[in-house]
């Protein structure tokens, strides 16, 4: 299936405001790809694809989660997780995208997880810091994010948690994994 | 053995602001239990014991820990936990406390852990809210223990886990999940 095709399939997958996120997020991914050496093809088809079931129902997400081979304990934490391996697995099964490091970097753009590859940060600091994007201390990421893409998704995975913390939420305990593995790799850089 | 034996074992073990923080937890104990209906002199015997092998070198525990039965990820994370489950398996080697109850409440003091007793609790609120403490957000612990031990517990591991990810720290995930679970608890309550 080409570009256009997927773009036109997750056009119709989102609403208007979703859509030209998606559209700004493959816009900043391109330029992370460039600037940090991944693989700009799969940057662009990872960045169009990766929110592709955002709009589902909440309730249409927990049918498939407990039908589907998903972590056990991704239903007991915050629903704004679960489009992320459900899209990543309706990529895979309906749209034929057999490429493990774009499903991968889908599957984890909203919790991380420890040892993320080039691509999976590049999504997820693309995701967290496209222009639209006004969380208190994203510019702190975007401008890290000009040299350094691992110091990038720490202050980015960071700022969620303590978004998370702050506002009474639950942290899924892969984004605390995350967290970790990569205060470790900044330490060690 | 007695109380006081154990007091003067406890002195000898720490050094003097180190002995003075115990008194004060002790102290501190005795309020909460009193206050929310904990078994006191289980209280005062964990206060008294809580940091027994806190004045060990870092080198003493960790030589205790690869020999013994403890978490394998314990060495992995900051050396200010290790103190705290090294302390309950002395207090019952060594000085023959057998209480499940108290040997928990030494055990998880520092880490916290899902699902805590109200002793846990009592010990861990004393532990961060004694008087001669001055952590950011302490005095909000303090006025939240005056009635709601949960809402305290909960603010205390906020408290624990900002600190940790402003620092740069990594932070153990089973004070993570002490923490979710407190969540949880007090969304029910």
């Amino acid at each position: 299936m080409d570009g256009m095709n997927l773009k036109q399939i997750v056009k119709d997958e989102l609403n208007r405001s979703r859509f030209e996120h998606t559209e700004r997020v493959v816009d900043t991914a391109l330029i992370l790809a460039k600037r940090f050496g991944a693989d700009p093809v799969k940057a662009e088809q990872a960045a169009l694809l990766h929110d592709i079931c955002k709009c589902w129902s909440e309730e249409k997400l927990k049918e498939h989660i407990v039908r589907g081979d998903y972590p056990n304990d991704l239903l007991q934490y915050n629903k704004e997780l679960w489009h992320a391996p459900v899209g990543a697995y309706v990529v895979q099964k309906d749209l034929g995208i057999v490429d493990k490091e774009v499903l991968d970097a889908i599957c984890y753009h909203t919790s991380g997880r420890p040892h993320m590859t080039l691509l999976d940060k590049v999504i997820f600091v693309a995701d967290y810091m496209e222009p639209a994007r006004r969380f208190p201390g994203v510019e702190e990421v975007r401008q890290l994010a000009e040299s350094d893409l691992d110091r990038a998704l720490l202050k980015s995975l960071d700022n969620t948690l303590l978004f998370l913390i702050q506002k009474g939420m639950t942290v899924y305990p892969l984004t605390l994994s995350a967290r970790n593995n990569m205060v470790e790799q900044v330490h060690q850089s």
